[in-house]
């Protein structure tokens, strides 16, 4: 790696010298850090270094460093720039989506004031993608991309893309249109370079492209772009017209946001929070699936009472085991559901699926139930509750996986994310359900 | 989307043409095909009809559709290629990276053979890629890339880049190096096609760079690309040379295996399985975890047994709450431990970790408590019973929060995958030492 990396003695070291105000200093010292280093660096200092480091960079770093910020240091620290300075010194020097999320973070005068201070075309563009609901591909789009007319030859494409690219950072990939503006296809740059400038685009051009609308779900859009190995995927309208594209690491923080929830959701906690977070806030995440789980409790504790534990009392011993073994069962072919569902992998009817979960639960139920007779007759249990104990276990386990099974289905259907499958719900209903089985097993054979 | 969706009645129409020999109208039928999409349809299609298909393609076009399969039937589906077609057919057709992959799955006796029918420095350059070890850059990445000598001018780059593109299938980056091949930095299309082509490459090039070396592991590969939004990372040797790329599609299949590795390690899995396979794995896969519960569960016996349950039978309607709530905490707070750990955001030291934890810990044990307090004495319980339970609530609960946060931990300090301890390991100790807890208060209490 060659740019330089953070850590606390330079973090150190920085904040010292703002102390003494040797602001050129600091500046020859990160000069070759990248914006994401100079956002971190800012995250760690105090408030009123950070401004003054923030406001002493060129405002090109500093707009690429304010897009890296974590979304409440950002506030704070733009907080003291004017509508004017906003739209002059940071949003003119990004790109329209990365303008468009900082100045959807705004309050609803700033935002005003900040699109009344940029001129067209970026005021449009912005106010424009300002407009498309959240997590449609049109929200996290941007507008700034190289296109070339089917009809052209190709030394006009390299003399229209030397214009066009003065305004796009990365060139992805080069759109082809037609005079309506109609996604086409794409030009690839192998093909530019290697083909005579005096061929029209429309003989070398690639016509297989996938594209999405502007409307479509941002999962989705991860999804293709994941399956087809895509870098960058181009956005239309609905009538065809090549409006935006989105590129690979929109998407990559996407996935990581999905797949973090979904590994959230399965370990019960109810909110996106990180172990930086305050003991409020991650109390707060914690506290509903406790509850729901507490709640479970007391329904078991009414369960064991309607049985009167107080009749066969050695039937207590295994009950953690019986509950403990119903939760696990359904968490993981909840887990397996969500799992295809997320990956889009569901070929099999329903039926199907829970006729197959049938065999894995009656499976893992015989091993199971097999094991635990012979464990409660070495531990020299009576007849009786060994039976119980193993009979329960079939019940429970073949029961659990389907319960697991069919949820995140239902749920799916319902639209309503399926990982919440795998948090309280299931668990909590099969630990309950495990009990009912257990002594209702232990009224037939005790 | 341009290009045709895969659907099951496509795959029905496409049987029965090959049924009939009409190979010709089918490879016009899936002529817009993207390669992913023609792969999953070799998936769906019967074996002798796959390989039939397979056989007409192009041969660019087999290649492109033999790297998208399944990595067993693409095992099956090349069997009956000779070692020399493999290499002129297939390999050939493909980035070096795609083709160590596809000539590392074959057997020995294979490898060597398709290796001496490729020329060089095809050959060379996959025999290299094969060297290295697994899991680290060098073994994902390509050797394809286009690079120029800083000291020449960019009219001789782009004659260059001519050259070297008809080998690149996309260009995603042109690297800049010094006579001995050391990577210098990157020279951007934009500064390509908006300066004159007369300036050295050494005057405009982006001396910021992040490079990765050879053995540096692909997890960091796959964080550093996130972290820095790269599409492509260049990959040097020890002694900075540049020896390769790695392009963002490799790296999100490793993000991506990487968290439905810990997704399913939280759910209680141990094996990389999916709903599609067979009911002998996924039995495999769930038996583990299964079974560590259920010693759990038996140790919980004897911990019941050992404070015999018989002298307090009203206790045993409360032992699934107080067993189930331990297990959450914990496994609420493994789970934290191992996002923080993946995100690389670990500023605290595990004193301070342990302590904000013991804070979260005590706000949600007191919150529980005293719930649990109201409902037993709402339920008529014994005085001693609710407070019983609500002291030995808060025990657990604070336990199990400090005992979560310090298992991953020190899985991580010993290089063990602290995403284990979100699994079996902290969810049955925490059952079987609540329990312990609870009727060691009952002791005293009671």
């Amino acid at each position: 790696m060659n740019t330089k990396k953070l850590n606390q003695s330079i973090v150190d070291k920085i904040a010292e010298m703002l102390d003494a105000e040797k602001i050129q200093s600091v500046l020859t010292e990160i000069e070759d850090f990248h914006p994401e280093d100079v956002a971190e660096l800012l995250e760690r200092l105090d408030l009123k270094h950070a401004k003054a480091l923030l406001y002493a960079l060129p405002d090109e770093k500093a707009a690429e460093v304010i897009i890296e910020l974590d979304e409440e240091v950002r506030a704070q620290l733009l907080l003291d720039y004017s509508g004017k300075e906003l739209a002059q010194e940071v949003i003119e020097n990004l790109d329209s989506d990365d303008a468009a999320d900082i100045i959807s973070e705004l309050p609803q005068e700033r935002i005003h004031e900040v699109l009344q201070s940029l001129e067209d075309p970026k005021a449009r563009e912005i106010a424009d993608l300002l407009n498309y609901e959240e997590d449609t591909a049109g929200s996290i789009m941007a507008k700034e991309l190289v296109k070339v007319n089917a009809s052209w030859k190709l030394m006009r494409c390299l003399r229209e893309m030397r214009r066009q690219a003065e305004k796009v950072e990365q060139v992805h990939a080069i759109y082809v249109v037609d005079d309506d503006d109609r996604l086409l296809g794409t030009l690839s740059l192998k093909k530019l370079l290697t083909t005579s400038t005096k061929t029209p685009v429309e003989e070398v051009f690639d016509r297989k492209i996938v594209s999405v609308s502007t409307d479509t779900h941002v999962e989705e859009v991860a999804r293709l772009m994941r399956k087809y190995d895509l870098v960058v995927i181009p956005v239309v309208d609905s009538q065809g017209r090549l409006v935006g594209r989105i590129t690979f690491d929109d998407v990559m923080d996407i996935m990581k946001e999905e797949a973090e929830r979904d590994y959230q959701m399965a370990s019960g906690l109810t909110q996106d929070v990180e172990s930086a977070d305050s003991i409020f806030a991650l109390s707060k995440a914690r506290l509903p699936w406790l509850l729901i789980g507490m709640l479970g409790g007391v329904i078991s504790s009414r369960v064991v009472d309607f049985f009167d534990i107080s009749q066969f009392p050695e039937m207590a011993a295994f009950m953690p085991l019986i509950a403990a073994t119903g939760g696990n069962v359904g968490v993981q072919s909840a887990a397996l559901v969500v799992q295809s569902l997320a990956n889009d992998s569901f070929n099999e009817s329903i039926i199907q699926k829970l006729l197959k979960d049938l065999g894995v639960g009656l499976v893992t139920a015989l091993v199971c139930a097999s094991l635990m007779f012979a464990v409660t007759a070495a531990l020299g249990k009576p007849f009786n509750l060994s039976i119980t104990v193993s009979v329960a276990l079939i019940s429970v386990i073949v029961f659990a996986a389907m319960f697991g099974t069919l949820v995140p289905l239902t749920l799916n259907r319902f639209k309503i994310d399926p990982a919440v499958a795998t948090g309280p719900f299931v668990t909590t209903t099969n630990d309950v359900i495990g009990l009912f089985i257990y002594f209702s097993v232990a009224k037939i054979v005790m």
